[in-house]
C-alpha cells in the first residue's frame, strides 16, 4: 500500500489509456466506474457486494452529506470510510453541481454559494474553503475543486464568465486544500462547448498544479454529440500524466466513447437509479423488469453475466417482485446493473491493455444492436 | 439427508423440548423461529443472508402467493424454493387467516371461502382441497391445513362452530393431501379460549392423523396472558412425539414463555416489520432508530451482538439511514433483529439441553429489565 497518490499508466491505444491510480487505502483501476454513494450509501446496496461488483473506488456526494449527517458528525465519528463501512477510497465531489440544481433560495456570489437546505430549511453557505474544509472532515481521498457547473445551453460570454469564475474557485481551492500527502486534489476544466474556453480554462488549471483533472459541465444538456465533440479536443488539452475524469457520465455507450477519447473516470447514477425503476443494462441493450413479457420468462437477464442475480433468479422473479414493490427488487437489480459497468469497465482496460480497443467496441455495439435474447 | 419427514427429540427441561425435524431439504432444529417470506422474499433480506441469521426455515404465504405470480405459475418456473433461491425447507400457512383478514367481498360457506384480490379485484376460491393444491404447487416442505382463525373474542358457541367447521376441513384438507413422503401436513389446533374446545379439536385431529400439529388463535387479539392461559393446557393435548406449531407469535418473550410451555415452531413478521420501521431488538430491550438520541452514538445498536450490523456499523450511521430513508436501513435492522431472534432461539436450545431453561429465562428477563446501554 502506498503512501502517496499517484497514477501509473501501463498501456495506450489510440486517445485511450489504462493505468492504476494508488492511494493508501487502495488501487483504483482505470478506466474506472465510480458508483454514486449519495448519502453515505450506495442505494439498495450493501458496501462489501458494491465491491464484489467489482468497484475499486465510490463517490459521495457533499452537498447531502453537508446537510444530513454533517461533515462535522462524520468527521467526529471518525471519517465517512468507518461511518459507511467502505474502507476503500471515495472520491467526492465539490457541492458546487448539486447546490445549484438541488437547493432553495441559491444566491451565487464571487464569495461562493449561500442556499436553503432542501432537508430542513436551514441556511447555509458553500464556498472553496467551506467545500475543502467539508471534503476534508469527510476524509476523502479525492477531493474535487469546488466549481460553478456551466447551465446548457449558454452564450459564449455567459460560458466564459462562468468558467473564469470556477477557475477563481479553483485558486482558492487549490490554496484551501494545501499539502495532503496520500490525498488528491482535482481541478475541474469547464468551458461550455467552447474550444478556445476549454483551453483556458485547462491553462488556468495547469498553472495551478493538481493531481488529476474533470471535464465538467458534460454530463448535462450536451447530448452525446455535443459531448464527444468537446472530448475530441478537450482530455489532449490537460496533462497525459494525470487522471481525467469525465464528471457524471454516463450510459454505457457515453462511457466507451469517452475511453475511446481519452478519459480515466467515471461516475453516474444510471446503474443505480436504473436498478430501483426495473431498468436492467445488459449485453444486448436495456430491459424494463416491469414488462409483462417477463412475467414466466425462466431464463436469466444474461446468460453471459456472471453477477449473483443472473446466477440465481429469473427474469420471472424479478418481474414478480417489481410488481410486487419488494426491495429485494431494487438490490438484485442495481447489484447486476454495477456488475455489469464493471464488467464493461474490465473489457474496455483489458481491450487497451491488447491494443485492440477498436475491435473491442465493435463487438459492443453489434451485440447491442441484436437485441434482447432469441425465444427458448 | 433423510428421504422422510420425521421428528425427533433430544432433551426436555420441565414441559419445554428441544429436538431436529428432518426433511429432504435439510434440518430444522427446534425450537425454531421462522423468518417470514410472505411474497417470496423475506422483505429486505437476501436470501442467503436470511441464512446466515441461522434460520433452517422460512415461511410463505399461500394467499399472497395465490395471487400473485400465482401457484400454477410457480410450478411452472419449478416450485418456491428455486424461484426465490431458497433451497432450504419452506412452510407455508394455508391461507384461511389471510383471506379472512385481506381479501375483499369474502363470503364463507361450509365449501371454503370466495373472495376478490385485493391485488387486482380478481374472483377467487379457497377451499381445503384448493389450498392443498396451491401448498402443492408451490412445492411447500410443511403443509398447513386448511382452517377458520376464530376471531376474538368470541362466545363458545361462535368458537365451537368455529372450530367444527376447521376440523370438517381439516379432514378434507387431510384427505386432499393424501400420502407424499418427504412432505408434511400438520393439523390445527382451534378453540379459542375454551379449554374443552381445544380438548375437543385435539381429539379430532389425532383421530386424523397429522405430522405435526399448529396452536391457531392464539396470535390475535387475546394477549399474552390469554395465550399463556392457553398454552399452560393445550400444547399437552398433542401428541409429544410431533412437533408443535404456535402460529403467528410473537414477541420475544412471547416466544420465551411459549417455549417454556412445550411449543417448538414459532413464525412472525415482528422482526421483520420492526426492521423496516426503525424497531431494533436488543437484550436490553427494543431500540426506537429514529430516536434523536442516537444521531451521534459511536456505539453498536448492542455490544454483545455478532451480527454484520452490531460488527460494522455505529447508531448513528443507523439513525443517519433511517432519517435519509435509505434501504439499506431496513436490511440492516432486519437483518440484525432476524439475528437476535435467531440467538434466542440457539440459547433456548441450548439451555434445554443442559436443562437450565429456567436459569436462561431469569436472564433474559433480568437483561430486559436493565434498560438501554449505559452512557459511554
Amino acid at each position: 500500500m502506498t503512501s502517496r497518490f499517484s497514477f501509473t499508466l501501463s498501456a495506450t491505444d489510440g486517445a485511450a489509456r489504462t493505468g492504476v491510480i494508488s492511494t493508501p487505502r487502495g488501487e483504483i483501476r482505470t478506466p474506472a466506474f465510480m458508483p454514486v454513494g449519495t448519502a453515505a450509501t450506495v442505494k439498495a446496496m450493501l458496501p462489501e457486494n458494491v465491491r464484489e461488483t467489482g468497484a475499486d473506488i465510490i463517490l459521495g456526494n457533499t452537498y447531502h452529506l453537508m446537510l444530513r449527517p454533517g461533515a462535522e458528525r462524520v468527521a467526529r465519528l471518525g471519517g465517512l470510510h468507518k461511518f459507511m463501512n467502505w474502507n476503500r477510497p471515495i472520491l467526492t465531489d465539490s457541492g458546487g453541481y448539486q447546490v445549484m440544481s438541488l437547493a432553495q433560495l441559491r444566491k451565487l456570489t464571487e464569495d461562493g454559494v449561500r442556499f436553503k437546505s432542501h432537508v430542513d430549511g436551514s441556511e447555509h453557505m458553500l464556498t472553496p474553503e467551506r467545500s475543502m474544509e467539508i471534503q476534508r472532515l469527510l476524509d476523502s481521498d479525492i477531493v474535487m475543486a469546488f466549481d460553478e457547473c456551466t447551465p446548457h445551453p449558454a452564450e459564449e460570454g455567459v460560458a466564459a464568465d462562468s468558467m473564469r469564475l470556477s477557475m477563481r474557485w479553483a485558486r482558492r481551492s487549490r490554496d484551501a486544500f494545501g499539502d495532503r500527502p496520500g490525498y488528491a486534489l482535482f481541478g475541474i476544466q469547464q468551458g461550455n462547448l467552447y474550444k478556445d474556453l476549454r483551453e483556458e480554462s485547462s491553462t488556468a488549471l495547469k498553472e495551478l498544479g493538481f493531481d488529476g483533472y474533470a471535464l465538467g459541465g458534460l454530463a448535462v444538456g450536451g447530448g452525446q454529440e455535443g459531448m464527444f465533440g468537446v472530448l475530441d479536443y478537450a482530455p489532449a488539452m490537460l496533462p497525459a500524466d494525470k487522471p481525467r475524469y469525465l464528471m457524471g457520465v454516463g450510459k454505457p455507450d457515453d462511457i466507451v466513447g469517452a475511453v475511446q477519447r481519452g478519459v480515466d473516470m467515471f461516475d453516474c447514477v444510471l446503474p443505480t437509479r436504473s436498478g430501483r425503476t426495473a431498468q436492467a443494462f445488459t449485453r444486448r441493450g436495456v430491459l424494463n423488469m416491469k414488462n409483462a413479457r417477463h412475467q414466466e420468462d425462466p431464463r436469466s437477464l444474461d446468460p453471459d453475466c456472471a453477477c449473483p442475480t443472473c446466477r440465481k433468479y429469473s427474469r420471472a422473479y424479478l418481474h414478480h417482485v417489481f410488481r410486487a414493490q419488494e426491495m429485494i427488487a431494487a438490490t438484485l437489480l442495481t447489484w447486476h446493473n454495477l456488475h455489469y459497468y464493471q464488467e464493461l469497465m474490465q473489457g474496455l482496460r483489458d481491450a487497451i491493455s491488447a491494443r485492440a480497443l477498436d475491435a473491442f467496441v465493435d463487438g459492443f455495439h453489434a451485440q447491442r444492436a441484436e437485441g434482447d435474447l432469441p425465444p427458448l
